[in-house]
C-alpha cells in the first residue's frame, strides 16, 4: 500500500484540535492541492475563504450548531460554490451568460468542482500529519453566514473544513459494504438483496457502536438513517438557492 | 513535498489509454478509497457503477459526445448520488423520510458526498500510477445512461471517471491565481481588483496556449468561459431530476 492510499484509507473526522495555528505555507500548500483538482470544462467553479478573525470563527460556531471546532482548530476554511466570477466575465465579455448560470447543470457543476477542490485539500491536510472535519452545519444558516463572510450573489458556502494538529483522535466508522455500494455494468435494483446487504451492514454498525461504547448504544443504520431524514431540516435552501441568484431553472 | 501532495499536484485529465483493464484488486483499492471519504452525517449517499461491458461503455461514448476514451481505459466507473437505499430504509423502518429525500439540502447533500468519494477514486488511482478523466458529458442524455445501467429513482449519474494506464500525457492548464481563489476572513467584492485578476489571468492563460499551440491558440480564459456559458447546455436537468423523485424542494 503506498502513502497516498494509506493517507486516504487512514482518514476519520477530528474534532479536537491543539492550540496551534497553520503556517501560511501550509495554507497555501492547502489551496493549491485544492485548485489542482479536475474543474468542468476548466470552469473553476468555487472560491475558498480562510477564517482567522476569532469573533467571525465564533459566530461560524454557533450558528454550525454551537460546535466548538469551528472556532478551536488551526484553521477553519469555507468551501463555496462560486459562480460569481462567471458573471463578472460574462458582463466583461459582453456575452449573456445569465441563463446558464441560474441553470440546475450548472449549480451541480459548482457544487461538484467545489468538492472536487475539498478533498484533495482534506488528503493534503492529513498528508501533512493534520487532522480535518467537514462542516455541513454552516448551511443550518447560510443568511447569517454569507453576512459574516461578506459574500456576494451567485456564490453559496456548501460547508467547512477544520484543520488542525489533532488532540483526540477517534475511530473509523466501518463502511457500507463493498458489494452494496459498487454495482458492475448495471444498478443492483433487486430490494431483497439490497436489503440484505443493509441487515448484515446493521450487524457491523451495532458491533461497532457496542465496542466502542461499552454496550451503551447499539444503533443500527438504517435506523440512525431513518430517524435523521425523519427530520426535514434546512428547508428553506431552495428559497435561498433562488434568493442567491442560482434559480436552479 | 511528500508523496501524497506530489500526486494532487501532478493531476493532468488522461484522455489516451492503453488497451489494458484494471485488475479486481485495483478496482477495489479505488472503491475502498472512495468509501474512505467523509460523508455528511453518515449518509453515504452514493453508488458506483463500473462498466466493463464493450457494448455498454460503446453507448456511454456515443452518449458523452462521442468520446473515445469513455470506451477505450482500464476500467470506467460512473459515480451516482443516491437517495434510494434511503427510500428503502425508511420503508423498512417505517419512517416517513421522503420530504426529507425530496428536499434541494438532501440533493446538495447527495452530491457533495458523491464528488468527495470521487475525488478519493481518482486520487488512488493517480497514486497506483494510473490517469484519469472525469466525464461530465454523460449529463448530456442521463434518461439514456439510466437505461443502459438500470439504474432506480432517486439515483441521479453525477460523472464517469475514465482509469486507465496513460498512453499521452499532456501538459497542465494553470489555474485561477491563488488570490482570486482564496480569500481571508471576506471575500473580495472589489470589481476592479476581481477583473484585474481575471486580466492577469487571461495573460497566462493565453501564453499557456500559444506555447502549446505553436502559436496557433491564445484563447483567454474570460473569453472561452463566457462562450461556454453563453450556450444553455443540459436545461432539461431540473425536470430530470424532479422526474426521478429528486424534487428540489
Amino acid at each position: 500500500m503506498n502513502d497516498v492510499i494509506s493517507t486516504i484509507l487512514n482518514h476519520r473526522s477530528i474534532r479536537h484540535f491543539e492550540d496551534k495555528p497553520l503556517t501560511e505555507e501550509q495554507i497555501r500548500t492547502i489551496v493549491s492541492c485544492a485548485q489542482a483538482a479536475a474543474t468542468s470544462s476548466f470552469i473553476q467553479a468555487y472560491s475558498i475563504i480562510g477564517v482567522k478573525e476569532p469573533v467571525k470563527k465564533k459566530k461560524l460556531a454557533e450558528l454550525a450548531g454551537n460546535q466548538e471546532y469551528v472556532e478551536k482548530n488551526g484553521h477553519f476554511f469555507v468551501f463555496c460554490a462560486d459562480l460569481y466570477r462567471h458573471s463578472l466575465l460574462g458582463e466583461k465579455e459582453d456575452k449573456n451568460v445569465e441563463a446558464s448560470l441560474e441553470s440546475t447543470e450548472k449549480f451541480m457543476v459548482a457544487l461538484i468542482d467545489t468538492a472536487l477542490a475539498a478533498q484533495n485539500a482534506a488528503i493534503a491536510a492529513e498528508s501533512l500529519g493534520l487532522g480535518i472535519c467537514y462542516i455541513g452545519g454552516i448551511r443550518n444558516n447560510l443568511e447569517e453566514v454569507k453576512k459574516i463572510l461578506h459574500i456576494p450573489d451567485r456564490v453559496i458556502p456548501l460547508f467547512g473544513l477544520a484543520v488542525g494538529y489533532p488532540a483526540k483522535v477517534t475511530g473509523q466508522k466501518p463502511r457500507l459494504p463493498f458489494e452494496h455500494v459498487y454495482h458492475e455494468d448495471e444498478y443492483e435494483q433487486n430490494k431483497e438483496v439490497n436489503l440484505h446487504q443493509l441487515d448484515d451492514y446493521n450487524e457491523i454498525i451495532a458491533n461497532y457502536y457496542q465496542q466502542r461504547t461499552n454496550g451503551v448504544r447499539k444503533d443500527r443504520w438504517t435506523e440512525q438513517m431513518a430517524a435523521l431524514l425523519e427530520k426535514q431540516t434546512r428547508m428553506y435552501m431552495k428559497e435561498f438557492i433562488q434568493k442567491n441568484k442560482l434559480d436552479l431553472r
